[in-house]
């Protein structure tokens, strides 16, 4: 039987990767080394670094003028490196606007207040975080430092459709991107972010690594009680080796990065993504029995929050679920019901399989 | 023919422990998923995570008044974190006092003059760090946040032989170790220490983990600038997963603990660890074709710097170890020379071979 694994992160990987990572594991290409064994500044490592790099610049369409830093810590550690790198760009004590999309945006401003004045200039958690508020809404400043959104939110199940237009009204503020859960799941036009950063742990590879993109005129800012190690411009200059970089997450990624390329990139990765998420929400939308509670406008394609309508069957299918080999179906504590996270991972007949089961789970107990 | 692999880190790993990794890496005892796949909050990792924690406090003997913490971003991450935790405990601008033996300590104290006052205390800088400075001539502060030390210097090749005892002339301010590059390698007496961490890379597992010990007492007193993702009091109620843990880093961390406890656990290693560096430095000792520059009270047991006297055949010599398996011996490149890294997972055959290869290189150029 095969097992589908729809966790919202740590999350599925290609097979095929772990296949290779597997036969690779005690001896890398005939370098009688496991990756893990590696000088990171051996010749072999850095051969691999430079693969990852390459191959992620050119699957996202990273401008030149962007750096890519290999970064730790995760979205909950760039909460804090966000404020830090960005607000010395103005005199203190410096604002920074943020949108409030759920529970991911929640927390990045949050953590922002430590370091400066955060203006919340829209937020949905009066209608429960179940769309984006429209963009003719948003109250932002002047003249911010930056202004943040989280283009995907994991636990809500909200996704940006649109690239928010805000350099007139801000002074050409940069936009800074949380897409932990939704990078190199569709295109992105880069060139409208000032940086994007990312957990590795759902749709690049394993946790304990971050990505952040930043464009290179942002460098240079930061505050002095940021860390060396999470200075951007720091790890820019040392090409992300200032510190010892998780070595064994960047070959996991790079090896994801070589599958994506094999799929086609991102484009062909973002018509399936649009295929699988689909199917799932038009049974979810055509039943009484399951329900969704997000705007059809603003639906993520990765994260697929959805309810039983009588939730006292809840243990009873997720039960019968994992006997199907549907794995970690279960919705996230904040939120409740079920959850299925449908990553560049997840093949279409996961999604079958799990539509399948819900028809016939309604069917039985409906 | 066996290949052995003295770098300083990311370092050799037991095969064992890597076999296992490869046997499991699609399939995690039965679970249908990699260790790499799995939510850090369902109960397959959270079993990995107990078992290595388990295992680690065993191992290294820590009193129950202690927290252990897996974190990100390596020693040199904690190097900022430790004074964002720790300066709250004094009135502002604290003070923190450090040893400096090496390029580590060197680091650790650049960074924490960020976060308040630092007094080198004491510093081997102008013996060219060829050995600890003898305790007596230490300048402690009068009540200090804290005093720190690197117990190890990897670069260097100096190692504490003894444990400092500051706590009479400092108000029992507690003492802090960075002992990334040979923590389990010894037995320690943890209740001496406030804080110790290190990273993964040498003795533990990949790069990309971090190990904190805290003695409870001193969590609770960071700086407010300090990032809630390395604030080790959130980090310690949150049992490690304030933020998504490198799961697959603390898995193979966990399955080194392991090997380390059928060794026979630290004593044992460190038995083994005495007679690897004796077998070592007792042949350096024995001819001028070779030189060791540390005072032989303090020399490493982890990390052997040794030169060739005529260094026009460094790259002769380098040459010919790797065509006998003998892997990353060029030294760092602030010391030059040769580095022998002969962590717990280098077994006595490989000093054999390199001593062995020491003499042949002799006999043939000497």
């Amino acid at each position: 039987m095969p097992i589908y694994n729809f966790s919202a992160g740590p999350a599925v990987l290609p097979k095929e990767v772990l296949q290779q990572a597997a036969a690779e594991m005690l001896d890398w290409q005939g370098s009688g080394m496991s990756v893990m064994e590696m000088s990171h500044r051996g010749k072999e490592f850095m051969s691999i670094l430079a693969a990852a790099q390459h191959d992620f610049r050119e699957l996202f369409a990273v401008p030149d003028n962007y750096k890519l830093l290999f970064m730790q810590g995760g979205a909950i550690a760039e909460n804090a490196i966000v404020p830090l790198n960005l607000l010395g760009r103005k005199g203190q004590p410096a604002t920074s606007d943020y949108i409030n999309t759920g529970s991911w945006s929640t927390k990045s401003l949050k953590e922002a207040r430590r370091y400066g004045n955060v203006n919340v200039a829209a937020s949905s958690e009066d209608r429960h975080f179940a769309q984006i508020p429209e963009r003719d809404s948003w109250q932002l400043s002047k003249d911010p430092a930056y202004v943040h959104i989280c283009t995907n939110e994991t636990i809500d199940g909200v996704e940006y459709q649109f690239t928010p237009d805000i350099a007139t009204e801000t002074n050409n503020a940069p936009l800074v991107a949380d897409m932990s859960s939704h990078i190199l799941s569709r295109v992105v036009d880069v060139s409208k972010y000032g940086a994007i950063y990312g957990g590795a742990q759902k749709n690049i590879g394993p946790a304990g690594l971050t990505l952040v993109l930043v464009r290179e005129d942002l460098l240079g800012h930061a505050l002095p009680a940021c860390p060396s190690a999470f200075n951007w411009k720091i790890v820019a200059d040392n090409d992300s080796m200032y510190n010892t970089p998780p070595t064994y997450a960047i070959y996991i990624a790079g090896l994801v990065f070589q599958w994506l390329k094999r799929q086609g990139g991102v484009a062909a990765m973002e018509q399936r993504n649009i295929a699988k998420a689909a199917l799932l929400y038009d049974y979810l939308d055509s039943t009484d029995f399951y329900r969704t509670k997000i705007a059809s406008s603003c639906r993520s394609r990765m994260n697929v929050p959805f309810f039983l309508a009588d939730e006292t069957l809840n243990e009873s299918f997720l039960g019968g679920a994992k006997e199907q080999g549907l794995l970690q179906l279960k919705g996230h504590k904040s939120v409740g019901g079920m959850r299925a996270s449908i990553y560049n991972a997840m093949p279409l007949e996961g999604v079958q399989a799990l539509v399948a089961y819900l028809k016939e789970f309604e069917k039985r107990r409906g």
